[in-house]
């Protein structure tokens, strides 16, 4: 409560302060703070640092094309442009907010990927040694995962709130992503690959709560803003393609070397497939005159890459991920039908990209997908040694068997829900100065 | 004739029902389709199963990075992105039909990578112990080659048939391309890398059968559907873009590992370097003015990495791929500066994307050079083990020498011209309907 | 002088020749040279030609992974969409000149990067055994870099100049590159890997002087062209975000095998998120109301990238690439507030793009950091293999230090700073002619 309460301090007196002192302020100060943190914290794991030659001969491993920048870096690249150009490009659809959209986008990602690099290395990667933070093309990765959570939530607020107000979102959000990361990953010891339930299930819910906070019911009055034109969807079009393309990259970056990356990118490219097929069916059939709708097109496509995330490294089988992808199409789009309408004039929720028929409901379903997945595998499908791999049955957890693992994902499912809705008591900040101060910051 | 006709049928019938039932009717019985026959056909291959292990230890596999994901999946993330931005966007010139061109890619794409996977499941990777189909990442690959033949067929009927049709158009495209996919590689033993003859030849020709078929002589009322806009075709300009900066990649994808890659990402460079200057040479040379044409800088820049296709991996040479771009770039825009007013006025042709400069001619003589490159091959340039390894002298052809290659080279042209050409009969089917409904999909 | 002499008769020459003539006439004429220099002297290297099998073997290389092919191929990509996507957009803000930044840059490009490898070639990779050069992937980023330098002064001209011209200036560009590229690596023995001296500083000071010479004084009345509109600020976006995305590769691209490329990577991932928060913070404090500038978004977040550049792969400690992020963000952004309209008005500079604010100080900046860098190196940092790897002490140098190797790349930034400001002298050309056709080029 003290965390929402200072949070709810923090919006207002923004607002109530010229935003020509207190964006240029908030920018400079906190990225000095992150000069000196990561001057303290952050050096460069034994992969990036030049001592790699003698690391490579007293490991014994033979060859440059070991380092695992060579396994990750392409999917990191993959994933970056998903983060900048796939999430920015994503909400240009609006035809007064395209530039904002974008530019909003690209500041709170590279703020949050600096603070993303802090708390996630402090809880996975701090090196008790000498405690420092070694960082590597893996924790790169995992920085834009964390990213994304953030981006998702905006999603849910876009153009509704200021530059100043989305720094802080992200400062809050980085930091309870790496805590219930940490407790899903490491505590409950789930396993969470492309992120169903770290990034997008707690990205979503953590965006509706402040979308809550922040009702305004005179919102119809803007409406002029909130249309989109043609050039502006086409745009919003780029933003899902590489969403669209580049998802078997986010589901596979950080798994298991060799087949686990294999396995999860197939997964992945399948149950997308799928999911355009059923979304494109219940556009037609639910609008009028079997026209298509954009909005759909845009967003729905794109559920059966969140829906897989947990299960992508698991044997799901080519034809489990396109019923995943073949469902999440269908219960996505039906959300954009009726849900989304239904939760702004009964729970006053205004979710303006529509996160929970695209990250929410997928999400969730995702976690489910995986506690079932992983509840029915067997060594003869996985091998024992493959069952060890995949499942990490290792030091604490070597006793683990399939169906526990089960249960474990299942809590960590709901660890990810309890965290996106922790921040619900309702706030009620009236957000018109800042809603109009934000959408002159581009004029 | 039967298929022929059945498929007049078809469309007939499509045009006659709603399209609100139709169009979702079709995604989800077909989508049904693909999970039972996923189910009951295909599974992971070696490298993607938990199992990879244990056969790395058997086959004494010294690392995971030689799992083949890590050779192919960059370059399959590039023809990724060629598929779905760089076609999707290069259609999207027409003013009022930027939208339906990325969307109606991006449906049987979607549609066609999932047939695909099966027909050339069923061709090239069935599994005779078990009767499955094992994928990897070079069937994704593979899948999105298949794909991109469909897709050059569309360019041909561009606003002119409906989303059903166009998914019919790749059910049956799939599959005479895996059927002549099949010949062409395994039955005639061409070599064809980059798809020259597979997918260009094959699609062009395809897709201009299909357009003879639908003509439709008052084209003309609707003029103004076909203008471009200015924006519309600097959005076209980022699918010529991605084609021309990931072709490399295209034709490097399924070459083999070492210096095939390396060789063919070298030879595709050069040649589209070359096409660029003799494209602007031959565009300012014949329109008024010496203005530039934005159709041919669209189209006619990316003729050269179409024709080196097939002869990419083999001793081509940097001057010889700078020949050939240098004469692909000439040929494919005095195509559009002449060819295609002359097909739609004498032949009743229309070709609304000119896919037969673009693809059909250029795909035609990088087979013609395929086989004048294969049949000049001799051991002092390729070296002993070069030779076998490039034209896979191996098995039953471990007798073949590089002149016959030459001729089964040439053989295989005229297999993907006759399967291209094979639908030809006229329908003369009146597409009015389906036409008004395809633009009015997306509103 | 003798030169520049030939250089302004050109440009003359070319604006009384009906561009209908010159233009086809340059590029058919280059391109076929082109293929006879090819054809006298470039060829594949060991690890593209057929006979890497027997190389292998020779060499005791263990598997196919080992080509340099799979090092590098998926960063050469990159590269190549950040010259052709990236700088291509980045110049399309403006509102009647966006095709043809795009299509110019298109055009000068396909040209230099084939005089590249030429030029290169015959410094850096000619076999003297055969004289023949031999190319492969690093040749091919190589030339795209060399490229690079070409398209940044391109920046400083945008608009006011023909095709021809441009032509003209990127033959004497690439020419000028190679040697000074020759000086500085391999006289000097100067390290740039993401090249901040001899790409950056080189490029917008040869950008520059030729803006000087071309300087037009009514440049005014024409203000109606230089204006930007929504949707043309928007593509300029996408240029903006392609370049920050994939600067990490880029800086990474080139340099040693292992940590070299992994270090690099990280260190320019840092310093760009830093630059985009200082940017935002000074656009914001210096524009009225608090209001962000476009302008400011779509350059100065790049700058980070620029200044990292020589030292990326040096050890610079994360919060050393922050520090640089941080300075360069805010001196380019005022660079665009106060410097410009300064250089404009008092200097006769008009800088188009204002490479000055994103090239030019950043890239002088670079230099310096990287001479510190290199001059603070010691051997409990680096490890002694570590040093001898990243400086190079090798062969010639095996007996250099770091504090020398500091003073040899500042050796170096003079050199890049002298070539790129030999073309100073004034020619006061009368371009008016060469910019109207070259607007009307694309109606």
């Amino acid at each position: 409560m003290g965390c929402v309460q200072s949070f709810r301090e923090l919006c207002d007196r923004q607002k109530n302060t010229n935003v020509r002192k207190s964006l240029p302020a908030v920018c400079i100060v906190w990225q000095t703070a992150m000069i000196i943190l990561f001057g303290v914290f952050i050096r460069y794991n034994e992969e990036a640092d030049p001592h790699w030659v003698e690391h490579r001969h007293t490991n014994n491993i033979s060859s440059d094309i070991e380092n695992d920048f060579y396994y990750r870096y392409p999917s990191f690249q993959d994933v970056h442009v998903m983060i900048f150009v796939g999430f920015g490009f994503l909400m240009t659809f609006l035809k007064r907010y395209s530039f904002g959209a974008v530019g909003f986008n690209f500041l709170i990602a590279a703020f949050g990927l600096q603070w993303a690099l802090l708390m996630q290395g402090w809880f996975h990667s701090l090196d008790y040694t000498d405690g420092k933070i070694k960082i590597g093309v893996e924790s790169m990765i995992n920085a834009d995962f964390c990213v994304a959570g953030c981006l998702i939530a905006y999603g849910a607020v876009l153009g509704k709130v200021s530059a100043v107000q989305l720094l802080v979102m992200t400062l809050f959000g980085v930091t309870l992503f790496a805590v219930e990361e940490y407790i899903i990953l490491n505590v409950v010891h789930a396993r969470d690959a492309g992120g169903s339930m770290v990034i997008h299930t707690f990205g979503a819910y953590y965006g509706l709560s402040i979308s809550w906070m922040l009702y305004r019911p005179n919102l119809d009055q803007s409406d002029r803003l909130h249309g989109s034109v043609y050039h502006s969807d086409v745009f919003a079009m780029i933003g899902t393609l590489f969403l669209w393309m580049f998802w078997p990259s986010l589901n596979s970056a950080i798994t298991d070397h060799g087949d686990g990356q294999h396995r999860a990118a197939i997964n992945t490219y399948l149950a997308l497939a799928a999911t355009v097929l059923t979304t494109v069916a219940i556009s037609s059939l639910f609008q009028k005159h079997g026209k298509l709708d954009m909005v759909h097109i845009q967003n729905s496509t794109l559920a059966g890459g969140v829906a897989v995330g947990t299960a992508a490294e698991f044997m799901l089988m080519p034809y489990g991920a396109l019923i995943v992808g073949f469902c999440c199409g269908i219960i996505s789009t039906l959300g954009y039908v009726y849900l989304t309408p239904f939760m702004e004039k009964y729970l006053k929720i205004q979710d303006m990209c529509g996160i929970h028929n695209l990250h929410a409901m997928p999400g969730v379903i995702g976690g489910i997908v995986g506690a079932i997945t992983a509840a029915s595998a067997t060594e003869s499908v996985y091998g024992v040694e493959g069952l060890i791999n995949t499942f990490d049955f290792e030091k604490d957890f070597k006793d683990m068997v399939p169906s526990r693992q089960g249960g474990h994902q299942a809590a960590g499912l709901c660890v990810a829900l309890c965290f996106g809705l922790s921040l619900q008591p309702p706030l009620n900040v009236t957000t018109e100065k800042a809603h109009e101060s934000c959408f002159n910051v581009y004029s």
